[in-house]
C-alpha cells in the first residue's frame, strides 16, 4: 500500500444543479484510483436553504453546512473553494476565497462579464492560489483525444471550425426556469455564457484565439412565468481565429426538436473531427477514404483506466470528477491546471469574447478581440 | 391510350459535368409515367469539342451537334434552351435565347453576379418566356416535405437554419478542376456561387427571405495547378431573416474529411428538420419527444410515384429529372414555375445575396440586403 | 471515336414492377459510357395486358410487343432473354428460350424450388448459352468493395455472418399485395425466396457455401384480401458455411417498423463489414480501431464512373444497369458472368439452400446441404 | 427532513470488475436521493487478495475485509449478501447465504447451469429470502420504457426478437483474459453464460418464454496464454416465444469489429424496438411513419429523476445503482423484485435456456424447453 494521499479541506458554495454535480465528484473521487493524486475532506457546504443544504449533508456526506459565503470563505480551516453558485455569486466569493488563500475552482461562465472575470484573475493571481474555470466538457475522454490528434497533426492546417449548442429548456415558455439565468442582472447573459462559453472554451482549447466575430441574437421567448426576460435565448456567430481558420457557433435554447444536441466539429488540411456530447464516448473522425467513429473506452484513452475493464462507457456527470481530480491534482502539486484544464486567465479570455459576441449583435459591427495582451499573471505554481 | 404528349424540340448548351446531367434527365423523362406531362425532343447539343459531342450524341440519342451557341439560340426549330453551361456562359446565351423566344432553363448559379442575373430576369419577363434556375434541390422528395411540413405548421415559428456545404475536391491542390472554377472572371465566385447558392435557394424556398449577411471568406489553395485562384474556397454567413430567424451558412471546398457534406437544418418553435443530400431519400424531423427519420421511398411522397413500387430509393440525379419534367410541364402550361421551381427572379434573388456574403466577407461590414422592391417582371403564364 | 458496340435484341418477359426494372435499365445503358462494351435492342416486350404493354413500348422504346412468350422465345430475331416474369413462369420460358439458344438473364428467385432451378441451369449449360440469376445486389458498388476486402484480407479468417431483410410489405392485410405472392403454386415459397434468396446470394458471394441450416417459419397474415395465404411471411434462421463461420439470417414481411431494412454484415478476425440498402452508396467497416464509413461514390469503386464525377450517390434501381451491361458484356465477349455475376449455377445453389430452410422450418430438424457435386455444367465461354 | 431511511450492512463477494461495479453502485446510493428508500452499510469486504481488499477498502469505504467466503455469510451482523464473485462462486456461498437467512443479489449467470441454479433458488425460497439476479440491463431508463411501451400496446402483437452481443475481448489471443472465463469447469460456459445471459433475460422480460432453440457455437481461439479452452467464444441461436413470436440471438467475443455490440431489437405488428448498449440513453422506436430515437433522460422516464436536472445521459455502471436500489428497496418491503427486477426464478429459467443452447449447438438437434413447470417457490414478500 502506498503512502495516504494527501487530502484538502472543501467549502463548496450551491447546492442546485451544479452544487449536486460537484458534490457528488467531490464525493466519488476516492473510488477512481488505488492510489489517488489526491483527496477531498467534504468539509462545508453553502447555500441558501438550510432543508436544501441538510439533504445535500445526507447525500454526499458534507460535515458542516452554512448559509453565509462570507464565513465559508474566512474559515481557516478550508483549503479549496468549489463555486457552484449562480453567476452573480461568481465573482465576489471567488475573489474574497483566493484573497483568504483558498484555491478556487469556479463554475462557467467565470463572471457575468469580462470586467468581473479580470478582477477575478487578478485576484487569483496576486494571492498566488491555483485557479480553475470549471470547462468539464476540457475532461471527456474524447475531447482529450482530439486535442492529442491535432497536436500530432493528424488533423492538418485548421480550416474550419463549427459549433452548435441546441437546447429546448426555454422552448416553452410555460417551463419551469430558474429565475436569474433570465435577467442580465444575475445570469450576465443568457445562451452566451451558458451555453456558448463551453464551445468558445473547446475552440480555444483545440483550434486557438478567436480574433474576430459577428453575431445575431434574438429573444424569442420575451416573458417567462412573470419575469421579463432581459438576456437572449439564441445566438448565431461567425468567427475568425488567429491562425486564419474561420467559423460558426450557435446557441439556442429555444429548439424544442432539440433537447441537448451539443456538437464541435474541427476541419483541418487533412481530416476532420467531431464531438457530439449525447454520446460522450465517441469521437468522431473523418479522412478522405473514409468517416470513422473511435470508441474512446478502451484504457488508452485519458481517464478510462479510473472507471471499467473497456468498452463500457461513462456519463456525462462523470467529467465532473475528472475536473476535480485535475484540480486537487493541481493543488497537490502533481501538475499545472494548464493546458488540459482552463484557468481564471481562460475563463476571462473566454469573458472577452462572450462579451464581444453580445457587443457583436448589439451593435451589428463586427468586434476584434485584441489577443496577446496578457490577461494577468500566469498560474502559479504549487509544486 | 391518351392522347399523345405534347412535345417540345430542346437544345442544350455544355457537354460537361451538368451537360450530362441535364441530357440523362431529358433521356429518361419518357420512363416516368405512362402519360407524361410534355416530352424532349433532344434536337441539339451545343459545345466546343465535337468528340465530346458525338458522344453525347451516342449516349442521350441528341439528333445534332453544334460548336456555336449563337446558331444554336438563333435556330427557328428549337423551342426549349436549357443553360448547362459554365457560369461565364450564362448571361449572354440565356438572354440571347429569351430574345428569341425560346423558354429557357440555367443552372445555378443563374450568373456571375447581381447585374447579370438581373439582365437574364429583365430579358426573360421582357420575352414573355418560361424561365426556371436550376436549383435541383428543390426536386427532392424530401424537400418538398420539408415545405409541406413547414406550410401545414408543424414546425411552427421558424428560428434558426443551419446549413454546410463541405467538400474535399479543392483540398488537394494537385486534383483536377476545371481551371473556370477558380477565376472570378469566369466563374463568379468561387463556393458561394456554387455550392452557397444551393443553400440560399433552400433557405429561401424554406424560411424566407435573408435581409443582412455577415461573412468571412478564405482561399486557403491559391494556386492550383499554375492557375491562381481569385475566388473563395471557403465561406462562412450569419444570416437574418424577415422573419427574424437568425441561421449560420457555410460552404466549403478544402475539407478532405467530407467528400460531400451537404446538410440543412431548420429549427421551429415546434419542431425541427434536417435533410442530407448524401440520404436524399430521408428527412429528419425531432420534436421534444424524440427525433425521426423519415422515409420518403412511399408513393404519397412527391415524385415517388415516377419510380418504384415503394421503399427503393433514388439517386442524386435522378432529381434532375423531376426537375426537367416540372420546366416541361410549365412549358406545357400544367403548372406554373414557383413556387415549387425556381425562376430567374430566384435565381436573380440569390445571386444579390450571394454578392452580399461576398461584400460583407471582402468588407467585413454586415450588408443588408433589400427586400421587396420587385427584382423585374414576374413570371409569364403560358397556360 | 471508337466502333460501334456489338448490339443484341432483346426479348423482355414481364411488365410488372421488374419489368420495369429491366426495361429502365436495357434503356439507360447507352447513356453510361462514351463507349459501351454492347448495347440492347429493345426488341419485344411481352406480358399479358395490351395496354399495359404499348404503356412500355412508348416509356422504354420497346419495338414490339408481344402477349405470347411461347413466340417470344421462339423469335429467331431475339438474340438474349430476359425474364422479369412471377417466379411460376422463370422456368418453362427460360428453358425455351434457351434451347433456342437464347441467351438468358433471369429474375431472382431462379425458380420456385430447386427442381426447377435444376432444369433451367442443364438447359442453359447443355444449350451453351450464357445465363445469369438476376441478383442485383451483387451490383452495388458498396458490395464489390465488400468482396475486394474479404479477397484482399482486410477482414481475416470469417467468423459471422448477420443478415435481416425486414419489409412492412405485408403487416397491414388490407395492403394490397400481388395475389401470386401469396401462394406456393405461383410463387414457390414466401419471403424465403423472395428475401432471403438474396441474402443468401450475397452470403455465398462473400463468405462461402452454407452447410447446414436451422429455421422457423410464421404465416403472420394467413388471409389477404380473400386470398389463402399458403407461403411464410417470416422466417429465422442460424447458417453454418463450409470454413467453420456462422451466422444468422431473417427475413420477413410483417414488421411495420421496417419499411425496407435489408442488411448484411460480415465479421472476420480483423475487421467487420456491414451493408444497408437504403445507404447504398456506402459500406460499413469496422476494426478494434474505429467504425468506419466508407462513401463509395469515389470514381475508384467499380461502376462509379460511369455516373458522376464524384460523390454524387447512385439510387437503388441503377444497380440493374450495372448488371444487364454485365451480362451483355458476358455475351459479347468481354468477361465471364462468374465470379462477379451470378449464373443459373449460383441461382440453383441459392434455391437448394432456400428449399433446405423451408424444410428445416416444416421439420424442426437441422437440414444438410451437400456442397461440391456439381450442379451441372459449368459457365460457357462465348468469347 | 425526512425519517432516517432504513440501513442494512452488506457483504460483498468479489474484488474484481464485478465487485467494483457492485461497490461503487452500494457507494452511489446515498446522492441519488433526498430520502433514499434505504441505504446500505458497507461492512465487509471477501476476496482472495488482501492488497485488493485494502485498496477496496480505501476506495469504497467498506469497513471490513475478509479472504474466507464462510465467515462472511455465517457473520450474524451482514444482512445482505452481494455475491459479485466468479461463477463457480455463485452458487454455494449464495446457498449459504440464504441459509443464514441473508437476503442475497447474485451476478448474472446466475450459475454454471440451470442445476446449480434451481439448488440456488430452491434455497432461497425454502429461506424465505429476498432472491436476486443482477440482469443490470433492465435498469436502464430505456429497457424500462420499452417494456412499457410493449405493456400499453403501442408496439402491437410482437412477432420478432432479435439480438446480438459482439465483443473484441477474446479476438486477439494474446489479450490477457481471466483463466476462468475459459474453462467450463469454472465458467459453466463461455459466451452463452456470459453475453448471451443479458439478452435471453431481456428477450423475457420483453416478449416471453422462449420454448425452443436451435444453435451453432465455435471456440475460434481454442488456446489462451497457455490455458486449454473448452468453451465456446461463438454462438448464433434461432428462438422461437410461447406467444409465437421467433428470433436470432448471438453472442460472440472473437469479433475485433465489435469493441461491444450489445443490441435487442422487438418487432410487432404495429411499431418496432431497438436498444444499444453503446447508446444507453436512447431507445430506438419506429412505425411505419418514421424511425425515431427517443432520448430518455427526461425526467419523466424511470430513474431519471436520481440524476440531473435533464437531458445529460448516465453511464453503463450507473445502471448498478437503480439495480441495488431496487434489491434495497425490495428488502425495506417498499416493492418487490419482481416484475422489473429479475429474481433467482428468473435467473434459474435463464440458465435452463442457457443450457438448452449449449444441448442444441453439442447436438444439432433443435431442444424444446418446458414452460410452466414451476422453477420454485415463489418470491418471497418481505413487507
Amino acid at each position: 500500500m502506498s503512502d495516504r494521499p494527501p487530502t484538502f479541506a472543501v467549502g463548496l458554495l450551491g447546492s442546485s444543479f451544479m452544487g449536486r454535480a460537484h458534490s457528488r465528484a467531490l464525493y466519488m473521487l476516492r473510488t477512481l484510483e488505488d492510489d489517488p493524486v489526491a483527496l477531498p475532506d467534504l468539509h462545508t457546504i453553502c447555500g441558501r436553504d438550510q432543508a436544501r443544504l441538510q439533504a445535500m449533508q445526507r447525500r454526499y456526506g458534507w460535515r458542516h453546512r452554512s448559509t453565509d459565503w462570507h464565513a465559508l470563505v474566512e474559515d481557516p480551516s478550508i483549503q479549496l473553494f468549489v463555486n457552484a453558485a449562480t453567476n452573480a455569486l461568481h465573482a465576489e466569493p471567488s475573489i474574497a476565497a483566493a484573497k483568504q488563500g483558498k484555491h478556487v475552482i469556479c463554475e462557467k461562465p467565470l463572471a457575468r462579464n469580462a470586467v468581473e472575470a479580470q478582477a477575478m484573475l487578478d485576484a487569483a493571481a496576486q494571492a498566488g492560489v491555483v485557479h480553475m474555470c470549471a470547462f468539464n466538457y476540457r475532461f471527456f475522454p474524447a475531447i482529450r483525444l482530439a486535442r492529442q490528434l491535432i497536436e500530432e497533426g493528424e488533423i492538418g492546417e485548421i480550416r474550419h471550425f463549427r459549433s452548435r449548442f441546441l437546447l429546448a429548456s426555454a422552448a416553452d415558455p410555460h417551463t419551469p426556469e430558474t429565475a436569474w439565468r433570465l435577467r442580465e442582472e444575475t445570469a450576465g447573459s443568457g445562451v452566451v455564457g451558458d451555453l456558448l462559453a463551453h464551445h468558445i472554451d473547446l475552440a480555444r482549447y483545440l483550434v486557438g484565439e478567436p480574433v474576430a466575430v459577428d453575431a445575431y441574437a434574438r429573444t424569442w421567448a420575451p416573458e417567462r412565468h412573470g419575469v421579463q426576460v432581459d438576456v437572449e435565448d439564441a445566438v448565431v456567430c461567425t468567427v475568425e481565429f488567429q491562425g486564419g481558420a474561420i467559423g460558426t457557433m450557435e446557441a439556442t435554447r429555444v429548439t424544442p426538436g432539440h433537447v441537448l444536441d451539443s456538437v464541435i466539429e474541427v476541419d483541418g488540411s487533412l481530416a476532420s473531427l467531431s464531438f457530439d456530447v449525447q454520446h460522450v464516448n465517441e469521437l468522431k473522425l473523418s479522412t478522405a477514404a473514409k468517416a470513422s467513429t473511435i470508441n474512446v473506452t478502451d484504457p488508452r484513452h485519458p481517464f478510462v483506466d479510473l472507471w471499467w475493464p473497456r468498452c463500457h462507457g461513462i456519463g456525462w456527470g462523470d467529467s465532473f470528477a475528472h475536473e476535480l481530480r485535475h484540480f486537487l491534482g493541481a493543488v497537490a502539486g502533481r501538475w499545472r491546471v494548464a493546458p488540459h484544464g482552463a484557468t481564471f486567465e481562460d475563463g476571462c479570455r473566454c469573458a472577452q469574447i462572450c462579451d464581444a459576441v453580445l457587443a457583436a449583435a448589439a451593435s451589428g459591427a463586427r468586434q476584434r478581440i485584441p489577443v496577446g495582451a496578457s490577461a494577468g499573471e500566469r498560474e502559479v505554481d504549487v509544486s
